[in-house]
This record gives C-alpha cells, sequence and structure tokens, in this order.
C-alpha cells in the first residue's frame, strides 16, 4: 500500500493506494466515533458492500447503508433526500461516519451529505471507479446537480481519509475505465508534460488493466491535485486549473441531458476543445495541440463535441461556475503541462469548437 | 451606530447596530464584487425591499430579488429550490453576494442558499426582527428543517457582515418582539447573570420598545455571542451553551408541527423545564428555576409546556442534534449565568417537564 497526504492543516488527511485495501479496519478505526453510515449505490453494492461493511463492523462500530440509483440522475435532491431521510430515521448524530463507497456520483453526493447533515459530519471516500480514484475522491469538492448546471450546489468538505483499492477497478466497464482516463490526462496536459510523455508510452498498459501502471497513474494524479488543493483549497487561483476542459464538458453533458456521455467522455472533447482554443489564443503550439487530441483517442475517449449551435453553447457555458461579472473564462494551455485561466473573445471560442468538430 | 466584531479570522465580521443602517451603502460596498441577491419574504419586503435595493443599487451593482413565503414552513427544500432557480437564471456567478433581509427563517434559509450555492458565496444579513437581531444572525448557523427535526439540513457558514436595524422593529408584531426576548433572556440566564438583572429591570422598557432599552439588548445579546461564536465556532464545546433551552423547545416546535408556537416560545417554555431539570440535578437553587420562570412570564412568554406523552418528549429530543451515541445530553445551569453540558437521567427528565406544567 502507497499512502500520500493532502496538506490542509487541521483538515490535512491520508490517501491510501493499494490492492485489497478496503478489506483493511485499521485505515478505518481512526475516524470512526459513533455509527457509521455506507452510502453505495446498486451496482457496486453487489460488488463491495459487504466486505467494507465487515471491515468497519469488526471495529464495533453499528453500521447503516443507504443504496441509491446508479447514474447521474441520482446526482440529485430526491435522492439527496433519501439519504437525509435514511440517516435521522437511523438517529445517527453528529458523531456519524459518512462512508462514501462508489464513483464520483456516489462521492460528491455522500460527500454533500456530509457537509450538511446537521451542519457537518465526518466521511471517508472509498472510490471504485478509476474517475473517482484520480480525481473526485480528492480535494473535498462535493455537490448535486441543478437542471439548469451541473455541480451548482455544493460544499468545499474534505473527507478524513481517502482509500483507494485498485482491485475494485477490475469489475469497472470499459468505457468508464476510458472515461477515468480522461482525468489522468487531464493532470498531465494541465500540469506536467512528462506525465503525458508517460502516457503516451503507456496507454495500452493502462487499456489493458496492469496493476502497476494503474497504481502509477492513479498514484501521480492523486500528487498532481493534492498539490494544487494544498495550495488553493477555495478555488481562489490555480485550482481552476484542474477544469482544464471542463467547461466544454459540463456544456456538452447539459446539452445532452447529463448521461449519454460520461463526465469523462465529455471533458475528454472538453479538452481537445479547450487545445485548440488555447492554439487560437496563440498560447499553444498547434503540435502539442495534435498531441493532445491523439493521446485523447489513443485511450478510445471522443475528440468531437456534438453538433450545437453557437448560441447554446455560449448559453450553457455562461451558466458555468466560472463565469464571473458576465464574461467566460476558459482554462488555457501556455504549452503542454502549464494551463492557465483567461478571458476570450466568442468569435475565438466558436472557432476552437468548430476545429475541434473536424 | 454601535459596532462590533465577531473574531473569527479571516472570517471576522462586524455586526452594525443603529437606527436607520439599512440605508447606509456604504456598509455594503465593502462586500459587493458582482450582482446581488436580496431573499426576504413577503411581509418584509412592502416594508423594507425598496430601500434595501436602492442602497445596493446606489453602488453600481446589479440587485435581483427573490420573495419567499412568510413563516417556519418557507424553510424547507422547496423554497431553497426556489431561490437557487432564481439565481441560476439570473445567471449569478460565484462572486454574487446574497444579501438576507428579514427574520431567523430567512437568515437562515438565505445563509444555507449562500453556503452551498456554487460551493459557497458571500452573504450579509439584515435581520428585521428581534430574534434575528439579538441571535440567528450572528455566529454562521444556516440551515432548514426536515420533517424528522429542525435545522437538521445546514452548515456553518459566517456572514461578511450583520447590519441591524432597530427602526425595524418598530413594524414587529408585539408577539414576535416577546418571542426575541426569549433568546435575549438566554443570553443571559446561560452567560451573565448580571444581564439577567437588567432584564428584571428593564423587561417593561423592553415590551414598550424603548429604543435605548431595545439598543442596549441587542448589543448586550451579540456581544455575549460573538464572544462564544469566537470561542468555538462550530460548536465543539462551549457555543452548545447557547442551546439552553433548546433542546426541548426544539421538541415542543415538533410536536406541533413547526408553526403554532413561535420559536422564542418555544425556547422561552424550553428555558423553563431546563433550569427545573436544573434543579434536580442539584446544580441550581431553586429560587433561581422560580426568577427565570418569572423573567419568562414577566416578558409575556409560555412557561408551561404542551401536553405530550413521555415517550413522545423522548422521542423527539433523541432526534436533536446534541444527542451523542443514543444518550441525550442537556445544557443546564449550575447558577444563574453558568450554563454547562451534561447527560442526565429520563427520570429528571420527566419531572422537570411535570414540575414546568404545573
Amino acid at each position: 500500500m502507497e499512502s500520500l497526504r493532502v496538506a490542509l492543516a487541521s483538515r490535512s488527511y491520508p490517501i491510501h493506494i493499494g490492492a485489497g485495501v478496503l478489506d483493511r479496519a485499521e485505515l478505518f478505526t481512526p475516524h470512526l466515533r459513533g455509527s457509521a453510515a455506507i452510502v453505495t449505490n446498486e451496482v457496486v453494492a453487489p460488488l463491495y458492500l459487504e466486505r467494507v461493511r465487515a471491515a468497519l463492523r469488526s471495529t464495533g462500530a453499528r453500521v447503516v447503508e443507504v443504496v441509491v440509483p446508479d447514474g447521474e440522475k441520482a446526482k440529485g435532491w430526491e435522492t439527496l433526500n433519501r439519504v437525509f431521510d435514511h440517516l435521522l430515521q437511523n438517529r445517527l448524530g453528529r458523531d456519524a461516519l459518512i462512508v462514501a463507497l462508489g464513483g464520483g456520483v456516489v462521492g460528491d453526493l455522500a460527500g454533500f451529505a456530509a457537509a450538511t447533515y446537521q451542519r457537518g459530519v465526518d466521511f471517508i471516500q472509498i472510490p471504485t471507479t478509476l474517475l473517482a480514484q484520480v480525481d473526485s475522491s480528492v480535494g473535498g469538492k462535493t455537490a448535486i446537480n441543478h437542471p439548469l448546471g451541473k455541480n451548482m450546489i455544493g460544499a468545499f468538505h474534505q473527507p478524513r481519509a481517502v482509500v483507494s483499492d485498485v482491485e475494485t477497478l477490475d469489475t469497472l466497464p470499459d468505457r468508464e475505465l476510458r472515461a477515468g482516463l480522461a482525468e489522468v490526462i487531464k493532470h498531465g496536459v494541465a500540469l506536467d508534460a512528462p506525465f503525458v510523455d508517460w502516457l503516451e508510452t503507456n496507454m495500452a498498459r493502462l487499456l489493458a488493466r496492469d496493476r502497476e501502471a494503474l497504481i502509477y497513474a492513479v498514484r501521480r494524479s492523486c500528487e498532481l491535485k493534492a498539490a494544487i488543493v494544498a495550495a488553493d483549497e477555495r478555488e481562489a487561483s490555480v485550482r481552476a486549473h484542474l477544469n482544464y476542459g471542463h467547461t466544454f464538458g459540463h456544456a456538452i453533458e447539459a446539452a445532452t441531458g447529463f448521461g449519454p456521455w460520461l463526465h469523462g467522455e465529455a471533458v475528454a472533447t472538453g479538452m481537445v476543445i479547450a487545445a485548440e482554443l488555447s492554439v487560437r489564443a496563440r498560447l499553444l503550439k498547434p503540435a502539442d495541440a495534435t498531441r493532445i487530441r491523439a493521446l485523447v483517442a489513443k485511450a478510445g475517449l471522443p475528440v468531437r463535441p456534438p453538433t450545437l449551435a453557437r448560441d447554446r453553447w455560449h448559453e450553457l457555458m455562461s451558466h458555468d461556475k466560472k463565469a464571473a461579472g458576465g464574461r467566460t473564462r476558459f482554462i488555457v494551455l501556455e504549452g503542454l503541462g502549464r494551463a492557465k485561466q483567461m478571458a476570450l473573445e466568442a468569435a475565438l471560442v466558436d472557432e476552437a469548437i468548430d476545429a475541434a468538430a473536424q
């Protein structure tokens, strides 16, 4: 097992990465003060719920469970209220520990429940998808969706620990594995050019689920993200760089009704558009945009955006949280591994979308 | 105008108390970075919305408004979602300022909206009831209700400023003035015996809305509360003392369906029960419990709880947030002005409720 740390003073926490770690009760014990509530979904529950329940129970804790539907549609008020109903019916107090067992949707939903249940209780992330292991489980962003935009209602609430068991990736559908690779690629493209080189060399191993390659990709992604989060927890500055590809990605997800495109797939295409935008802003060499597009394609991810009217793109992006004072800011690249934020003209954005669509 | 400060490092903020202060644009200007959204209710809007809107607009800010229904029933998911819909439809970004204009319900609701909209935006409290001026607008507790308990879903989110205009108390119904006095009495009884003496002497002036007396009561309450909040923002220790009377009060509100009893009325009766409990725990002199009961009665507040089965009391109190590990803890008095927290036997609690009912 490898462990690294997200450095946030009194809210610092460890990320444990390894094979079979979800059975290790000693990773949970330090965080249990009362009852534990496992929040998971109907796909993950048959696979891993019993093992996590057994690990928690072995510490003597009372354990209750909430199983929510699978998929992005579960990330809304209705499901959140079901979680609250269950916590209250089982009389969990302020000393409860919420355990998020699942992918990004479960982590965001359970994390937001933890952030707001009785004004905040502790929680632990046990991410079971690659996307959650490399991205959403780390950094304390929690949220639910609103019909007018993804993640519009949420909170910053750091977990007490992240326990990433790479064995759980064995049961992940290929399409979701690839969606997770989109965020891995993002970490390289936005923050670390040598990691892009490594990904170009090792993409076939990752797609073949070579365990050693996966552990390296998870660990390197977490290291890169943890450093950013430690420097800017609440996204006042550099943390925004982690949103590379996301303004366009969110627009694609919203336009298609949250579901047909997986989040990682939308981000993958968003990264291609953002690379084209960076070229048009005269910040990135065309050859680097080509490398990004090729790497996304190599991961089996979509490079072309859906066909949307220009107004619709701009309307959807104006709802994005990075919209400030009416002008949309974008994360662009001043070179591979060097993201920056800037406001850009709508015309350049239109050109970038057209270029990605070709 | 008098100003005091809640000392919370980077989240410190001023409380301004005076007559006519809600027109003073310079109190808002430092906190405006983009658009402002005033959240108020249908009773307060006709009285003060135009003046606050004018003050905000005079700074050049775009101002939007959300008017919610009056009363405790507005403090739920449905109204919260209406606020979010409005903020998103008007495309307010992360730089938005939410302005809560109203009583405790508006402050808690708008504050929780601010805590969770786009993972947190700034907000200002303009409390227009005595209860909100002396209690709920200060300290950053925000929440909505759940059918199984009051304030069960919420967040700690400090305002950037509190602007308490005592002129707004001129339009407050007598019953609500008295309900606010319950929390004023609580500050004395739980934290400051000399303030109890002052209240015994000045209760008639307060009920007659003597402005000087009201300003003193608001200011002293805010000073006492600000010191507690500065010492223990998240209620890990002494902040719980501010819940004196509230465990019983919440049970009364929940049993009667949130509405027939005003929050302050329920707390008033809760304080009488908690004083009887303190006597039975051999912490408080019977004469001091009698003084508390007399002061509550002098304020025109109810001293007798509604008739509920014993099991129902215990069931309702077990949902209270102060329930930890299955055992209900109570805030009791070791003398006037000296609250402490302790777990007590159910039999003593039953005796205290019976004593208050006599």
